[in-house]
């Protein structure tokens, strides 16, 4: 059975409507046995993964050279041949995330609250898996175990539709994860891989699969977002860009501000909690736009800046418009002087996308107004916005950030992907 | 320019997409005010429309007579005209709700839950309202002020788009809650009541006005919520129906099962926790079949039974397929006999509504497994089904119950109203 499904990976033409189905059909069922599935039968999976995935590591990287010769003839960035391409280090590194995984506690029947009523009544409120999760994501091949796990452990089943540019080695580490599952008792279908690459497998998972799938989580760049936020009949948990912003105010320590400032843009430039935009406040611009502006730049970052930015350090950039809603990802930032708290939190809510955002000041009324005000899913006070990560947040793993307002907001980790119900206890109460 | 947008109530021909977006626009200015409103000016909003609906009695009561003339010349049955028509005792009520709603403590800023992390960074995630909340209901008149004051009371901004049979009812209620938001200094586009009985304007509600309508919550009958269910492009908060059972295991008390079958079928037949479906356990349907049978028949109920039930007592309708599906909503229910707990699992599973199912038992560890092994949004154990409301669950009122997995499930109260976001409080961290 599965040997047939993988011969499908090979490109067979078949009716893609009809295949997703049956794999929407087949999750459903597996949904409804993992649902009640004891913890350390999870937990067995993952470990049994972990060691397929050490054992066959010669067979994976024979996928990935493949992909990756693939990928080098088609004229892929070197970036992307990087983000595909694993080695013995990368493959440790998806068995080591699995044994991460089986670490975290089952949030799975964990009481979240609970209180009793004047009639006797004893109400639970009560973790519960969400049900089928499909996760659309491109050439990293380590989202394939990493997400798949994480929705596992929390008792749901997964439908993971990878990126065309490294699906046998997608296929490779599936195939680990569906030899711990087997080792494990549970369904085999609980950790699915789309076996074709037609891309009409992505718009039926995200028409739901005639109300199969009851979340998707995408992960990768930013056309791939926007498609699925659009397209998609189902809920989504995803952010589409990460313009964060770093707002020295009036009363924050210069010192404690260069700081924040060059980690929240320069430690890891690509990744979504990177800041974009630097605002300092006119009352404090004389004194610490020219510093924060070097700092930056000694850091190798360009600026693009308004008037008052250009006028008080050399080099800068002129921005334009479109700087403040620019997410970079690389080296550069747009840097602005603002006039005042309110002007600052207008900023960041005109031209923010609602996910980190942080405030530098030794004035907490200030910061307590920053935070309250600023809608976004993460608003921090005296921290670098690069601390906006599920990890940092002491969450475990994490499938990615969600901008939404809905069920999951931030990061996105175990108890992001269970929903909950409601058990209520009595001793033969009846309603007057 | 309230005045002139109350003239569109008359059935002026407007442009219906054009009137939507500018209510659109309007709502997610008014929700950026009330994100960070006081919880006394919300309050001051909702006493001062208490007293205005008080004031107002008389207009509120013309304008309904007027409905209600319509709804007898269009034919109405009896039931939507009793549902639709106000007098002083119910106007004295919705007065009463809102005062109500303003002794419930308001979610907003409160701490979810909070952590420290070894970095010394301090985690909260904080209660923020949701944002815009469409509510599309059908001929009660009192949803106008209930809905409305509970989305206010979480931050919200709110779309009303009522009934058409009682239009000028809601529009009169409607003007009352704008005179409690004016006299509070709050927005007075907090709460809208879209000004047009176009159906149109349904529609271009569940399109979400282009990204404005965050959620959407329908309360009415079933055509209504399936509409809206396969229609929005956004998240909705429904049930389509309640179709609760009671299963009445091996180990039932008979005097502890009778109690609870008669008052989860007949203390009100018409909401949506009515038991729809009494399962009675093989092993103890010699003994206790025939009484449950016989208790609902002289309560007034019909019974549809499976063989075994029309075997056990006289006057049993023989069910049908369609029977173990039905939500009758009065005075029917369907009977059945079912071989242990698995198959009573099995059965809820298949036929149920997954919205409120219970089972009555001495035998906790029975109990145990039906409450976590059956997947809906309220499982109870030796209490009746009607205690699946937010009242009866403490959490004051409630717009409706849920019967989805994200976000809201079960009752909808003011906390499910809410989304949360993440203030992280530092000393100048940097992420290494």
């Amino acid at each position: 059975m599965n040997a047939k499904r993988n011969e499908l990976a090979a490109g067979e033409a078949q009716d893609v409507d009809t295949l997703m189905k049956g794999i929407g059909d087949r999750a459903r069922a597996a949904a409804k046995t993992l649902a009640n599935a004891f913890t350390e039968a999870k937990n067995a999976a993952l470990r049994a993964a972990a060691a397929a995935l050490r054992e066959r590591e010669a067979d994976i990287l024979a996928a990935n050279a493949e992909d990756i010769a693939g990928m080098v003839a088609g004229g892929s960035t070197k970036a992307l041949i990087d983000r595909g391409m694993l080695d013995h280090a990368r493959v440790e590194a998806i068995a080591k995330s699995l044994e991460d995984i089986v670490a975290l506690p089952d949030p799975v029947g964990s009481v979240i609250a609970e209180w009793d009523r004047p009639n006797g009544l004893h109400i639970e409120r009560v973790r519960t898996p969400i049900g089928v999760i499909g996760i659309i994501f491109e050439s990293r091949p380590n989202v394939t175990a990493d997400a798949g796990a994480l929705a596992l452990k929390a008792g749901n089943a997964v439908i993971l539709r990878c990126g065309s540019d490294t699906f046998r080695s997608s296929a490779a580490i599936h195939r680990c994860l569906v030899d711990g599952l087997r080792a494990a008792g549970l369904p085999e279908d609980s950790i699915q891989l789309v076996p074709t690459r037609d891309r009409a497998a992505v718009g039926a998972m995200l028409g739901g699969l005639g109300g199969t799938i009851d979340v998707i989580v995408p992960r990768g760049g930013k056309s791939l977002i926007a498609r699925v936020q659009s397209e998609a009949r189902v809920p989504v948990f995803a952010h589409l860009e990460g313009v964060c912003h770093v707002y020295v105010h009036a009363a924050a320590d210069l010192m404690m501000a260069k700081k924040i400032v060059v980690n929240a843009k320069m430690r890891r430039t690509s990744i979504c909690g990177a800041a974009e935009t630097l605002l300092v406040d006119k009352a404090c611009a004389s004194s610490h736009l020219a510093p924060l502006v070097e700092a930056l730049q000694q850091a190798g970052c360009t600026i693009h800046g308004d008037a008052a930015t250009q006028a008080a350090a050399k080099g800068v950039v002129p921005a334009t418009e479109d700087d403040w809603y620019k997410e970079y990802l690389d080296a550069n930032i747009a840097v602005g002087v603002v006039d005042g708290l309110d002007e600052a939190i207008r900023h960041v809510s005109a031209y923010g996308s609602h996910h980190t955002d942080a405030i530098v000041t030794d004035d907490t009324k200030a910061a307590e107004r920053f935070m309250n005000e600023v809608d976004s899913a993460i608003v921090l006070h005296n921290a670098s916005t690069q601390f906006g990560d599920g990890g940092e947040f002491g969450m475990g793993a994490e499938i990615g950030i969600a901008t939404g307002k809905l069920h999951a907001r931030g990061p996105v980790g175990l108890e992001q992907l269970t929903s909950f119900k409601y058990r209520v206890r009595g001793s033969g109460q009846t309603r007057p």
